[in-house]
């Protein structure tokens, strides 16, 4: 599996970006060809203490590669970006890559 | 579930991170008690071009914030991070939160 991961820095107001993220970008989200999950984490903390470096991460995951970037050219994963660029432009950094899981012991 | 997210920048030497990754860290990672899963991404690239913000991210589950941090006061979860810390404390850095996840459609 590969998956898209979406960095998300701390808004300056944290309800109006979760009302935007859900109401706004979340819907365009489930309409991409190919998604199989997402899974969204809000950070609480880091160890040790202080702030933690993200608001949340958000991950996208497909089949392959190539069904990743087909599904971020089509007109859903366009409008799904667009939608968010509008209120996270400025908080929001990307990467993808091949995820390896394992199951401990 | 709970999941401690490990942040990595990218390493001046890949190989040798990635050696001491595998060999010195991560055969500590797996004593840690309560570990559910870990999932490990190396980045390939960002969306439209240009080098990933992160070398990779590793993401260890727990069933609880409680478990999470137990494991990581733990003598098993000291000697993990002390192990890493060794070679990659300059590139790490780290975030918990609730997971939530949802299939698509």
């Amino acid at each position: 599996m590969v998956k898209l991961v979406a960095f998300y820095r701390h808004p300056e107001d944290v309800d109006e970006f979760e009302r935007r993220y859900r109401d706004e970008h979340m819907p365009l989200v489930w309409k991409m060809p190919g998604l199989r999950k997402v899974e969204v984490c809000r950070f609480a903390g880091q160890p040790g203490g202080g702030r933690p470096p993200y608001h949340m991460i958000a991950e996208l995951y497909f089949d392959s590669e190539v069904d990743l970037q087909a599904s971020m050219r089509s007109p859903e994963g366009r409008a799904a970006a667009d939608a968010l660029m509008r209120f996270a432009g400025h908080i929001v950094s990307f990467a993808y890559g091949e995820v390896r899981q394992e199951s401990a012991r």
